[in-house]
């Protein structure tokens, strides 16, 4: 497919918050026509994964039609194909299904995945959350651990109602959040029979803190805000090892669980290794500040495929809004560089941090100001920033007050086992064997 | 699970309108304890399952958490279970997941599936649409026949954009309009490089007209608006075989496709035959006026299940406002046994027929009045009907309201591909041999 007019063809490998933004401000250009290539055939919003996950939002929810958020820009062709191999030197990409494209520029905005850091059966017994792919896995083990400890509830001795997650970052901290409101709220309604009160869940972090990226007035608020809500929180705790039927944890105890979900880390797609392109910390494409690769004329690398460094010298966090002003600045310098001008360093508009606890409560930091906030005005705020986020996604602004109005009347939770999701839980799996050789300790507490 | 307290144990088998409506009705009594079990979570709505399909409705719109519709009833257990036998002499009933249940009285509601008539390769490569699990498998199948073809436009020679439909009651002609709305609308914004207007859809049927369980006058009113929206509609002809990649009729043409659609009739589910009570037309168990079935004390069958027979000695339809009466009528009687009262035959109240026809035609007949709906008014007729029959479903008017907003404004189609539901095509496949012997003819009109 190589470019036949006098466009310049520019090939953007993923469509999440940096190959879409990027996508959409060439759309408004006469100089370039686009080809964006995702494996999916919709958008994904990864902040709000975790509210897939518990049944707050549905998949149609959190995910958007690529064709529907380009439609309407006949420069811009959107191709689903997963892409098998990318060769940054002759900027060329072919996909699973056989296609080849050649660009005049290769945007590299494949994403992440979960970075187990090697532990012992995570890859095989975590759930990371992701991908839309993954929201659901997860949302249909929380249903079916419910469902299987109603029909049998000798199950919940065996922990069928512990949640443990790793990692107490944002994802992590919403998660927990949202898991406790949903076991105190709508399972204990649907559950009478059910011992729903013993159901636990579990933050656990390697470090000393919540929400490490925010001040430490917020660290506490995050802690004060989970315990109430019933969430035990280990700190310090690192995880040895993920068994099918526990975690075992750096401190010597173990809990038994059938759900643990990896909020742990995220290193980038495998496409970054394939590339020969320069990696840097968790596997991400180093580029300069302009997000172009050294010594790989017209390729980028974008959101958190890459390694990003802000003005400060500093890495930039792994965020939606960092990724969708990154898109739009490498479009920004790539008409620059058809114009003949120069390319400009990324300047990242920070336009503050927030994380929901749950439905009632978040914390946001904006600049130097630190904002704890409760109830409506919580979910208030929740929803400003959400709109922000999305206006770039969604076409119609009723589709997001209404999304909002579903959320915030809480009317609907999606609890749908769907056929395909389902994962039936071989409940005597790992029942005698411990994990590597440790014992399996049965504590559940210290 | 041996009743342990005075109340009476009624074991309901389907979380159908039937099964539901029974179970609803039950929950207000103080005499009676039920256990409902089905093979999901959740109730389907099938009478919009061609949305889903479409997707113009997600999942989680067409399926409701039986729990959450039974909330706040302690005399009503919710298990999820796929039956695996029921003794309809010891009114048990025995899951697949082990567990068993024993009832005073036992209610049949299982539902019906397709029913292929035995006819060459449909069961392999039909497309059924009675379950939220196919009408997914078949929203996945539309979206993949798109974009495999926008990868090789050269698929559409091949008929990948081919869709026909089997049947023309409800569904096939519900589906029909649909499909043709989604066209002429989304498809021929989404995918501007693709010939989407050679996109077809045949409508076949064995009978002499669409909706024939309408008047004359709405069968004219379902084909003229269908053939105005470029649907095909091919009359008094048969399914002799599907193959792969195309089907073949009975006046000897085939038409080249990857997508046919079976909505060409029902018969009950397989539990009907393993029970050993009498089966009558389609499989369906036959009962008394009353719901009971002779000869066997305490036992009801309802809905799609059963063949009901109505005052006028004919057999009621399988529509969901047929099931969702007879399962209150069921309820109704079981109460009247326990309190040592007679049973009373089933009295039907017909509130009419009602098909749409894509997003801006309907046909309803109520009595012996028939409306051609246009536009709005057909949505609002529309809405109306469904309104009333998900009263008993929904437990919030809000989440009707906002649902019928999204449909009306039609702002966010849900065509997001899953993960899980996605089959590949293998487009090769049937490519070279006919099916059974038949020779593979290509014309795809006569």
């Amino acid at each position: 497919m190589i470019s036949n007019d006098s466009k310049k063809h520019v090939v953007i490998i993923g469509g999440g918050f940096a190959g879409l933004s990027c996508a959409r401000k060439l759309a408004k250009s006469d100089e370039v026509r686009v080809t964006l290539i995702d494996k999916n055939n919709f958008h994904q919003f990864q902040p709000l994964l975790y509210q897939l996950a518990t049944s707050e939002l549905g998949t149609g929810d959190v995910a958007t039609s690529l064709r529907q958020a380009l439609q309407g820009h006949p420069n811009v062709d959107v191709k689903m194909g997963e892409v098998a191999a990318a060769n940054a030197r002759s900027r060329t990409v072919s996909t699973r299904e056989g296609e080849s494209y050649e660009g005049d520029f290769l945007v590299l905005a494949a994403g992440s995945q979960a970075n187990f850091f090697g532990t012992t059966g995570a890859a095989e017994n975590a759930f990371p959350l992701y991908s839309v792919e993954e929201a659901q896995r997860l949302r249909s083990r929380i249903l079916t651990v419910f469902e299987d400890a109603d029909r049998d509830p000798k199950l919940l001795e065996r922990g069928a109602l512990n949640f443990v997650i790793v990692g107490g970052g944002p994802t992590g901290t919403e998660l927990a959040g949202a898991l406790a409101d949903m076991i105190r709220g709508a399972m204990m309604d649907e559950y009478p029979d059910l011992a729903v009160k013993k159901a636990k869940v579990y933050l656990v972090d390697h470090g000393s803190s919540l929400l490490a990226a925010f001040s430490e007035k917020a660290h506490a608020y995050a802690a004060k805000t989970l315990r109430r809500k019933g969430v035990e929180i280990r700190l310090g705790i690192s995880v040895k090892a993920v068994a099918p039927d526990h975690v075992l944890l750096s401190d010597g105890t173990s809990i038994q669980t059938r759900t643990v979900v990896w909020a742990g880390g995220l290193m980038a797609s495998p496409l970054a290794a394939s590339a020969g392109l320069p990696q840097g910390h968790g596997g991400r494409i180093e580029v300069r500040p302009d997000l172009t690769v050294v010594g790989f004329p017209g390729v980028y690398a974008l959101g958190d495929f890459a390694n990003i460094t802000g003005e400060n010298g500093q890495s930039m966090p792994q965020l939606a809004s960092v990724a969708q002003q990154c898109g739009e600045w490498a479009a920004k310098n790539i008409l620059a560089e058809i114009a003949g001008e120069g390319r400009t360093p990324f300047q990242y508009h920070d336009k503050g941090i927030m994380a929901m606890i749950g439905r009632d409560a978040a914390v946001a930091e904006i600049g130097k100001k630190r904002h704890e906030l409760d109830g409506p005005i919580a979910f208030a705020a929740w929803l400003g920033v959400h709109a922000l986020l999305m206006s770039g996604v969604r076409q119609r602004i009723e589709a997001f007050v209404n999304w909002a109005w579903t959320y915030f009347t809480r009317s609907r939770p999606i609890q749908v086992l769907d056929r395909s999701d389902v994962e039936r839980i071989d409940w005597d799996e790992g029942a005698e064997s411990g994990t590597s050789g440790t014992a399996p300790a049965v504590r559940t507490a210290r």
